[in-house]
């Protein structure tokens, strides 16, 4: 753990052998492996691959398929570095490795202890965002806090560490990113209280090099007064940047867990992550901006120092967590060329930010039912909220869009270097909220509201589209009936793919939204495709396996409406739809077709 | 429940109304549907459709795809009425009614009540062998004793009945029949100490019409001292038929379970089916031949009365449950065409009996490792039994071929009328065997006996094979690792169909045994394949889902070799190749290859 000589910002590693980092940029040129959860630092979700094209798709077909062994929901993706593929379910957390020379052969399986202390406090079914790889280990957060450094050829337990206490309502959902000689990883338990943290990992021994919290005094932040900027203002934060937008010791069961995808830039040397909602949901419980909930952190990987943050929701009372994914892109910013960061937030606008100093550079509604604000304030660049919309404590506040789960949760866009576009799965979604007094009580409930969410104008809960964050223009847009809360895909075959609620896994023509093929997998997806190339043969994997908030009612066996922090009822009609169940799908061109190319 | 008066043969239905049966005989010969579970009342699983032949099988694809929201072994298989697909699921037991003109969609789903003490007395995972149709409901077993019928377009319950008791062991697994106006139901439980019956409830009302059991007086047998023949002997079966065969009142906790597959002809009105292994597995514990243990029985479906009775393995010494499926076909005996049933028996023969009479035509070993037996004496019709072979209390006889799950156990045989053969997916196993003294104990494990399981001679377990029973002779085989535990399908296309324990779906030609297609499937296979034709297109549906006898390791956690009776050990590498999971997977020709035809 580092002291305060540590927040340095970017400083460069000293190892005198290539980092894990350095060796999986080169992996990542690969464009037959996957290497990471993401694909590649950038967060694109994009594959050069081109086997699979907008005149061939059609063709597609299942190649092979693997139950899981688990009926929970299925976020995440595999991996794949050259025959080998690894994937991760979520609770009991089971990890396969595949040999892909011989077809959904299982080379080792890696079964964690289970602590039945986990799944209760999960508060969103007991999903997993899938392994990362690094220096011939794999890396995985299981949902009771631990996360293992597995050897890749066998399986074997390399080191541990425990990293979250499920008796303290922490658990662990996210996928691990390594990066320099660290594995960083996050924590779950915003509903619980849970104040939140990112750990950094050295690769090789498992020990802990730093730790860095979304709320509280600055040093247990790695925020440094005079050099950590706020993007809002381009000044830096300055003292108790926490600490007094707080009240009292609120802050200690403040949220702002760190649960969603983590993007790097390995020239900036720094890492881009959101934290969650303050607990709790109830906002009177908590005057103030309850920062550095809700905010996107770049730090460098090494120390964990911080470089800057930016708070989307200040003083949240909707539960819009500011976990999304961070898309790194260089966009042109009045005709010149910036090194940016665009993010889908769950509060229904969309950011592109100056990636390496904060600066906000456009932020639109990407979805136009957003209400409870009306807008960004240009100056403040903070959400000019409208005050019919604000909660607040015994008041059932109604007609908000979006609804807790946002326009968007943690299903990943994909971005398009080709059309220069990205690909959002998207939710559509209002809600009312009634906030009510809570008590905190470490390992129980600290959510204090209670939601119903609702379909969004037009009656439908879900969409996909094809959107410029610089203009907040979408292109063409596919409704769906449910959430498409599963992530996107794009390729250089011009062809994009995501899954359905309901199931469908979709191939789409990139320029066009045309659907070019589809296919009902067992179960309703809520996993992101990742491609591959294997014996010449370009293979699209997903995880079909219905889950996370958005079928909570199925998952957890609930049926009152506000049931699963108000998500039930919204979904009451998946079941005549699909079913639980746990499968890998991999797709590919029958074998005439693909040769053909 | 009949008098002694009801043992007249051949009555036939006074009903005024044509029968259920009778509208079962019309709907058969519509070949876009699949009215009961085994195709047809002749149990041929066979199928006039053609779209899918040997020239374009290559290129069949998953057309969709179905959790069922279950994970144990999945056997049975779907039946299709018109635009309704029904097929049901392991414990829970679910039924599933799908849509077929909206893919997937869920038109009902029935969830019967949970019995907990079901799941603990199921001797061999908790399976199911799939639903029945007629007169506008669906009729299902499940695990617990309950006999639904539930409207077939509702799914809502229309009558009940509690068929069997899981405290006294009993349990369900099987398919029931539909046939006259009754719905004929089995009983599981030969590992309790269960006496096996079977059952015929009112299609409309659901009241018991009469109960047949296996051991125990004639008239609890609905045998008939004078009437009911031995097909061994020729000779009527005589007063005691069964209780001079057992020593004192062992026979009310004999076994001779009914878990099989039945099968009907119209034209002599006989139904067949089989009794399973008489309790306990230890011989020593009840002298003599155990009647009507491992007997096949010809009864007429309206008053249960026997027409006649073929034991194949009196007084058993090794599980060789004799309820697999009696195929009807007719035969070329000597010049003179003869009606006859074919049975492959667990025991390693295949038998060819007359079923009008019960007189046996030919029997032979279909696996050349069989040794319990040298062969069928001549004159007596029984087997000759080496007595190097016969199990005895505290003695551990080594090297039976096969071993307790026999050359073929549930999984049920096709039969092709184009190749006159039949299409047997095959077990290929011996076995060491240790009877002992066991106390019976209602509701608890009646074994008495240690077992363990190896693969027969070659080291393979498993075989799909096209044969003659008249001859003994196989055309062709397919050799598998594992059992091949699931249920062969054969069309006009000159396609047959079958999946292996591996979860590999395959295509095969039914002349030359090539696999034209195979695909692997989310899990092991252990159901049956099905054919329907929809909009225009011929799909084949099968549930893959490992569990059963064969996988009972995997599906209840055991290590032990000899646990799972036996069974443990003998596949305990199967978790390298595949995974628990339920999926009904269906396939299908793409569009443009389908209506090249
Ligand atoms: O505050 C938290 O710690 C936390 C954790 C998680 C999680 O770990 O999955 C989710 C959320 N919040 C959340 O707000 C949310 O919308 C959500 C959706 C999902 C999911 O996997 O579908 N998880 C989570
Ligand atoms: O004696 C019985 O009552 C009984 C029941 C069952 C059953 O209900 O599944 C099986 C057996 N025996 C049995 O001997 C056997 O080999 C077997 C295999 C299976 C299967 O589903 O894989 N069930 C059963």
């Amino acid at each position: 753990v580092l002291g305060a000589g540590a927040f340095v910002l970017g400083a460069h590693a000293q190892s005198s052998s290539a980092s894990a980092s350095e060796s999986l940029l080169t992996m990542q040129k690969n464009a037959n492996d996957w290497v990471m959860p993401t694909g590649t630092y950038n967060n694109w979700r994009y594959s050069t691959l081109k086997q699979i094209d907008t005149s061939n798709a059609k063709d597609l077909q299942v190649a092979w398929s693997m139950s899981t062994g688990t009926d929970r929901g299925l976020e995440g993706q595999p991996i794949v570095i050259g025959n080998m593929m690894y994937y991760q379910t979520s609770y009991p957390n089971y990890v396969y490795a595949i040999d892909l020379n011989h077809t959904g052969r299982i080379a080792w399986k890696f079964e964690p202890p289970r602590d039945s202390n986990a799944p209760p406090v999960a508060c969103c079914d007991v999903v997993n965002r899938g392994p990362a790889y690094g220096d011939g280990m794999i890396f995985v957060d299981a949902l009771d806090g631990m996360v293992y450094a597995l050897d890749a050829k066998t399986g074997k337990v390399v080191w541990k560490a425990k990293n979250a206490h499920p008796t303290k309502g922490q658990t662990m959902t996210g996928a691990p990113m390594v990066v320099k000689d660290n594995v960083i990883v996050g924590v779950s338990g915003g509903e619980y209280g849970v104040r939140g943290y990112i750990t950094a990992y050295n690769v090789k021994t498992g020990k802990r090099v730093w730790r860095a919290y979304s709320e509280g005094p600055n040093k247990d932040m790695l925020i440094s007064a005079s050099h950590t900027i706020n993007g809002a203002t381009g000044k830096p934060v300055g003292p108790h940047s926490s600490l007094k937008t707080w009240k009292g010791n609120e802050w200690k069961i403040g949220g702002g867990t760190t649960w969603g995808w983590f993007s790097y830039d390995p020239k900036l040397n720094l890492m881009y992550y959101g934290s969650g909602n303050p607990g709790t949901w109830n906002p009177t419980q908590r005057p103030g901006k309850n920062r550095w909930s809700m905010t996107i952190f770049a730090r460098n990987p090494e120390t964990g120092a911080a470089k800057w943050v930016y708070q989307m929701t200040p003083h949240d009372g909707w539960d819009y967590d500011g976990v999304n994914e961070m898309v790194l892109v260089n966009v042109d910013d009045h005709g010149k060329t910036v090194p940016a960061l665009v993010h889908f937030d769950r509060n229904g606008f969309s950011y592109v930010m100056n990636r390496e100093t904060g600066a906000p550079i456009a932020i639109h509604k990407y979805d136009k039912s957003v209400n409870w604000a009306t807008g960004i304030n240009p100056k403040t660049h903070e959400p000019i909220v409208d005050p019919a919309k604000m909660t607040t404590a015994n008041k059932n506040v109604k007609d908000i869009c979006p609804a807790s789960q946002g326009d968007k949760d943690e299903q990943p866009v994909s971005y398009d270097p080709t059309t220069k576009l990205f690909y959002a799965p998207l939710n559509h979604l209002c809600m009312s909220y009634q906030a009510f007094n809570v008590k905190y009580k470490a390992g129980f409930p600290f959510v204090g509201a209670i939601v119903n969410m609702v379909p969004g104008p037009g009656g439908y809960r879900g969409r996909f589209i094809a959107y410029d964050p610089m203009t907040g223009k979408a292109t063409w847009s596919i409704h769906s009936m449910f959430q498409d809360w599963g992530g996107a895909l794009t390729t250089a075959g011009g062809v994009g793919f995501y899954g359905t609620l309901k199931g469908m896994f979709r191939a789409v023509d990139l320029k066009t939204g045309k659907i070019l093929y589809q296919f009902k997998t067992p179960s309703g997806i809520i996993g992101n495709p990742m491609t591959y190339m294997h014996d010449g043969k370009q293979y699209v994997a997903i995880l079909s396996g219905v889950g996370g908030w958005a079928a909570i009612g199925m998952t957890n066996h609930l049926h009152k409406s506000s049931a699963g922090l108000g998500a039930v009822g919204l979904n009451a009609t998946l079941t005549d739809y699909t079913n639980l169940g746990g499968t890998l799908m991999v797709f590919a061109l029958p074998s005439k077709v693909a040769s053909a190319h």
